[in-house]
Order: C-alpha cells, then sequence, then structure tokens
C-alpha cells in the first residue's frame, strides 16, 4: 500500500497508547483533528500540557489539586475523623458523586500486586499510617476492589492498624441491586449465602 | 462534592469531544496523562499540532498527504484507469489493507444527505468528474457505504457518468461470509436470495 505519512502514524500512536484507546479508534481520532480546525488541535494539545502542569498531588490525601492541599481536605466542613481508602482518582470520583462520604480521603495509588511488581512500598500506604496515627481517626472506611488485589490490600492494611483501636470497615460484598440470582457468579453468590442479613 | 479543578474539567471535555470517546474514558485518560511522566503528555501535543500544521489533502485524489500529491497518486506502478470512490480515509486505508485494487482512489469527504445539509456541491464530486473527462479512467468502482445516503450518492455519481462510456462497478451486497441467515437482517437476505449466483 501507499506507505503511510510518519507524521500521521505518530499521531495515531500516541493516542492508541492512551487507556482504553486501541488502534482503529486512534486512526479514527486523528482523521477528526485532522479534518478539524486548526483550534480543534491546538486546544486538546494546550489542555493536555497545562493540565500536566498545573495539577498535582494533594499532599494530605494524594487527590489531585491545583494546590498544595486538595478542596476535599482544605474544607473544614468535612469529617476528619472518617478516612475512605480508595486505589485511584476515578474511584475517589464516584463517591464523591454519590454524597454519600462526609469524611476524607486517602487515595492509595493501585493495590498491592507481588506479580506485578506492586509491593506496599510502591503504594501511597506510609503516609495514610502515619495520618491514622497523628490525626483523631475514628474510622477507616476500606473502599477498594473485591478481587484478589484488592483483598490482600485490604488485609495488609487492616493488619498493619490493628493495634490502632480505630475501626476498620469494608464496603458489602452480595448481589448487585437488580441482578439476578441466575447470572450472579457463583463467588458471589456464595458470599451473599454466607452473609445473609435478617430482614 | 469538593469542587473539581477546571483544569481537569477542560482537559476532560477536550478528550470528550473526540468520536468515540466518552465522559468515562475521557476521566480516565486525563488521570492517566496526569499520572504519566511530562513527556507522555508533550508527545501527545506535539503529534497533535505537528499532524495538522504537516498534513494535507492531496491535490488529485484528497488522500492525506504530507505533499501536494499522495504516495498513491505518485505511484507510477499503479493503475490510473481504474479509480475507487471512497467515502473518507479510513474506508481508503480499509481498501489499502487488503491490497487488491491496483488503481488509484478518489475521497469524496462524505455521502450525500440534505437533511444534515451534505449536497453534492458539498463533496469533492466535481473533480472526480473532472479526473473521469480528463484522464484516460476505464472503470469506477463505488466503494460506499450500502445506506440511503451511499444510495443517494452512487446513483448521483453513476448519473453524472452515464454518458462518459465507463465502467461504473459497486460493491457487492450480500450475507458477510461466516454470517447465519438466521441472524441476517431482512433487507440483506432479500437482496442476496435476488441477486443469487450460479453455484
Amino acid at each position: 500500500m501507499g506507505k503511510q505519512s510518519e507524521i500521521l502514524q505518530n499521531l495515531i500512536d500516541s493516542f492508541a497508547k492512551l487507556p482504553g484507546i486501541g488502534k482503529k479508534s486512534a486512526r479514527r481520532i486523528s482523521y477528526y483533528l485532522i479534518n478539524s480546525e486548526m483550534k480543534v488541535s491546538e486546544k486538546l494539545a494546550d489542555a493536555v500540557i497545562e493540565a500536566k502542569k498545573k495539577l498535582g498531588l494533594c499532599m494530605e490525601c494524594h487527590n489531585l489539586t491545583e494546590h498544595k492541599i486538595c478542596d476535599i481536605c482544605g474544607d473544614d466542613k468535612r469529617d476528619g475523623s472518617s478516612i475512605l481508602v480508595v486505589e485511584n482518582f476515578s474511584d475517589l470520583y464516584m463517591f464523591e458523586k454519590l454524597n454519600i462520604h462526609k469524611g476524607l480521603y486517602h487515595v492509595i495509588g493501585g493495590l498491592i500486586s507481588p506479580l506485578d511488581g506492586i509491593v506496599p512500598s510502591s503504594l501511597n500506604l506510609a503516609s495514610l499510617f502515619l495520618r491514622v496515627r497523628e490525626k483523631k481517626v475514628r474510622e477507616l472506611i476500606i473502599g477498594l476492589n473485591h478481587s484478589v488485589e484488592g483483598d490482600t490490600t485490604a488485609l495488609y492494611i487492616s493488619e498493619k492498624l490493628k493495634d490502632s483501636g480505630i475501626n476498620i470497615t469494608r464496603l458489602a460484598t452480595g448481589i448487585p441491586i437488580g441482578g439476578e440470582i441466575e447470572f450472579t457468579d457463583e463467588v458471589t453468590l456464595k458470599q451473599a449465602f454466607m452473609e445473609r442479613r435478617i430482614f
């Protein structure tokens, strides 16, 4: 076939490296940008650079922020005695949208997974333990995925804090609301049965 | 919830405007970039601007090119007497990957759709008709989608060229290879039946 422009290939490759974008989508996006006005490309390029330059991590909870302390940690109407531990910004955002957690967060930045080289020291855990010890933390809610890695990380955190005297809780597992028993996986169903509650 | 950074929101919005990227993917991509090294963002921003600056359309066939004439039109080993009409770069790329068309292309840039304001003069059709008249074109293969808009455009082209004496062909319709009759839509099945071939 006609040799493809290296500039085009470079653009496609740059998009294909982003999470959730395959080669075909990357090509479609590239064509879209080339066909659009220059200002569309400029706006995108500027947004990327500006975000990378101006956004950093909150010194307290490792949430994204333009300042040293994020808006959540800096909000004195929030309950500093309750910390919700999340894996990443996306999960924090999910909880914030629900508007149910009135406390603070701690973004640990991943889950323990030795096979992938992610050990406890790779995560924001030391700062979590320090926060729990130094601030008046009453409850630590572990809002991590219910996967092998999530379970390992939750166990590690609870072991480390078992003498601290704070309440450590974890999100409930079970059949999703609206979910059908017939289509629920066996592990979830078994767990839901064993943890059945008084009606 | 904690007020979201405008810089972050701007980045998410910029990605969400691209084709095939929803709000959730845009957020995921934004977090990925902010979490990656600066050079990842720089590379992406540079690729976007460079492509927009340096890529243009081939004067002959409207394919993407860094030059005045694209590599396909400039390749004298290709058969200039056969032109495959395609809607856009993506379709051209699909055909080129198959390596079955030895002739040239003509990218018309859309399909006639009066309700969307796309009339024949919105497309690269005048240049197509000029090419057919001025060059020794023997066959025009219409490689447009088999949709209402594709059919309208194909009909328009063939009407305009009916006195030119060239062969005008169109891609075959029918049941996809591996497709099951049970799951084929009625229009396709009816068409496949009427255009049945000797076995």
